[in-house]
């Protein structure tokens, strides 16, 4: 519960209307209740607007004569939402219990209130820093350290010597510091297992999704920058590093050693392969492969776009003869020049 | 182990031949033993009921005369096997066991018979109906509900307020109700994280594979319907929904936002950007991205298929210059319209 | 801590220099430091070669004569490298130590010196080989087998009946033995569950990477030949089999049924279709999907590569007609022919 002149304090918005109507929750435009604040960035919400029940919506000064409501005016209605989710919806904090089932090495060394959950294992070497949270059922090898206040949800797996920093969210499933795929072919057929013996290393205020894995480098350490988020189901191979404030989405694959720069975004389901390297300020749309180093700033794709089955099954097929399609036209182009 | 007749019975087929063979086992018509039922349904495998040991085979009329045995004639011998399976190992029942280790609090609500293995962790206001089977290791946060004679296999991870139906099977390492990728960015170029104050709710009789992840909503709920089966290693993002007795082959991801119908059929290791609609009785092929709205049901597609090195190389290269040969073919086309 | 001379023989390479210089570690040839042995198998790191610190380096008979300093040559020095990281960091042993919070039925048979991790949960009727690691929280079911001196990291799960074979590595989150994706369409629109009543063996010498999934085969076995190596994240379908010393990288999908032959190589983020055959020898590039079998040793393809956005949107938009295109050249062929 919180007045609408506090949320217009903590939003930086304009207020206009009752600033002490009572705010309760935050809710879409459509399913917002009169306790709620709603918010509205994009025309296409501009129907729901004057049907919403809510009691206060956060819009940009461009709509705000589209309602005649309580409102907070913010030129950048999402960032404002954001901040209004956060103030209704304070972080989790660590109450600094440690639950009796917790398998603690007792070298670790814990900093102050650091809650630990049920059948959390920790080995030897760790430092866990104050205010830290680690979720039921995560494991932790050896010789990890883990900064300030970050929170490892449940069934986190961190392996040996992995380092991060603080105020990261790490989710379920995540898998940090298993070895590289590293192998050297031999003449008999069989691979010869190179040991990875590097380490991953994450900065601040990283977030790594469910089920995530970052491979430890073969040697040196796999790098995630500061402000780093990276979605679901992302594989990040050994030695690769990723700068600040770069986003990736779900499903995507970086291969082992590729340098990402700063404040990229790519997108879901791409891949980028090995040993590359991405300046800063890429974006990359979905199911890209990158298949070879970009040196400057941009957008780029590869993906193909859906089709209906039949046009896509012609065109695919065509597709293997484009090379002679070009050689064909090619010919009708000289020929039509001598005038054949 | 079971008489023919009474297969026959369970899996609404003819018999033909001796009711009172006993069958112990199911095998493919290749590997099938003297005391086995199999099963045959395309033409390719005839040549191995002629050879087949089988005690009985399941097949449709069209192919019945190519077979001397033991049979169950039913058009429809894929189901019918399906049927003979689950009369023959029929599937988990609760033991009503709850392994000392399992750390549940005390103000959860357990139905009857309900089986918890060991070092499962069950937090604070959780609901657990009848006859649910809960597998080592999992993990339920605050709040959850669970529908009856619902299995969790082992290490599956529930944020909270997941809410789960009935007769549903979640594979390990599943993550449900992990936060959505939600971030608004700010003019300094770090991304504001926006709390997912959602969650996930599950129809009855959904299945979902290893490994999936499906993350709660930013806000309301991220709703997987009746009937839906996912297969492992799929992402499903903040606020989707997913219509009843729609399948999705693995790896894939569909983002945010984005609204799937009934009866869909998504093959593998395909990408749905956000924010779209898929209309009912949809089926799309292997690899497609689906980079816009679907209002239509029938087949889509959009994966290039395997091509030898050499040819791709050339094709793919020419590809960037796609839409320069178009113009050069209509430039083709007006000169020699011209008479040029 | 190793002397040179131990290190040549280790890695059968050339010594030329102090046998006795003692090495400490490795390190890349940038990173090096003068206790530290390294190594160079591409000529794009000869620069680096005057100036690195390393105590000595692993180096090509072609590069000999670029360096100094001490040195060891080997015609395949990656090779050298990895057996001289094998030798320095030697992998992990069996203690013999079986933590007190393992809960381990009394019907399990253990080898001698099996080392247990802490909240391992391990079913009744498991068998597991001598000098077995089992790292924290990983819960194997019913009836599995594993084989000698193999690894498992932590938060592994294995589902019943699944059989390792000795000396694998399992890295964490994988999941073996889930069902299949096995269902049977009804006429009433809703999926019949197949029970998945096969299993999972895995050879020797296989290595599986974090949060990989294999499945349980429907009937029979899922199999993975001796010495292949799956990295991260990749989904394996029922009843798949991978030939000995194939390598798979991540995030790549196989569907149900396919038979992969040996010594295969398959680039990241690929999908095969179910029910193909793809012989031995064959490699797959990045992102390819593999849509029919493979009868021929060779390279395939099928991965669009990146482009810039503009460019891209272009050449995509015009691949729906490109189908249109080959006729339109077609009758421009015909038309210059005639001498239209």
């Amino acid at each position: 519960m919180m007045e609408l002149q506090k949320l217009a304090e903590l939003t930086d918005s304009e207020l206009q209307g009752d600033p002490h109507c009572q705010i309760q929750n935050i809710a879409s435009i459509e399913q917002a209740d009169k306790t709620d604040i709603s918010f509205i960035h994009s025309k296409k919400y501009l129907p729901y607007l004057s049907e919403t029940k809510a009691a206060a919506v956060i819009l940009p000064r461009s709509m705000s004569n589209n309602f005649s409501g309580n409102k907070l005016i913010n030129d950048d209605p999402y960032l404002a939402y954001a901040k209004a989710v956060t103030a209704l919806y304070p972080s989790d904090q660590s109450n600094g219990v440690i639950h009796p089932t917790a398998v603690i090495h007792k070298s670790v060394r814990l900093g102050e209130n650091v809650s630990i959950a049920a059948n959390v294992v920790i080995d030897e070497g760790c430092e866990i820093a104050s205010n830290v949270i680690i979720g039921a059922a995560s494991s932790i090898a050896k010789n990890c350290k883990i900064g300030e206040a970050t929170e490892l949800k449940s069934h986190v797996t961190l392996y040996h010597d992995t380092i991060i920093g603080g105020f990261c969210l790490i989710h379920s499933g995540a898998v940090l510091g298993a070895d590289g795929f590293g192998f050297a072919p031999q003449k008999n057929g069989k691979w010869y297992k190179i040991p990875q013996i590097g380490n991953v290393i994450l900065g601040d205020n990283v977030e790594i999704g469910a089920n995530t894995c970052i491979d430890r480098a073969a040697l040196g350490s796999t790098k995630i920058g500061n402000g780093v988020i990276l979605d679901n189901l992302i594989q990040v191979g050994h030695n690769v590093s990723i700068g600040e404030n770069t986003a990736i989405a779900g499903q995507t694959a970086i291969a082992g050693s590729t340098k990402i720069g700063k404040r990229c975004r790519i997108a879901g389901a791409s891949a980028v392969v090995g040993h590359l390297e991405i300046v800063d300020d890429v974006t990359i749309t979905a199911t890209t492969l990158v298949s070879h180093s970009i040196h400057q700033a941009g957008v780029y794709s590869s993906g193909m776009v859906v089709d209906d089955y039949q046009s896509w099954r012609k065109n695919t097929a065509r597709f293997k003869k484009l090379d002679a399609l070009f050689r064909r036209v090619i010919k009708l182009e000289k020929r039509q020049k001598k005038g054949i």
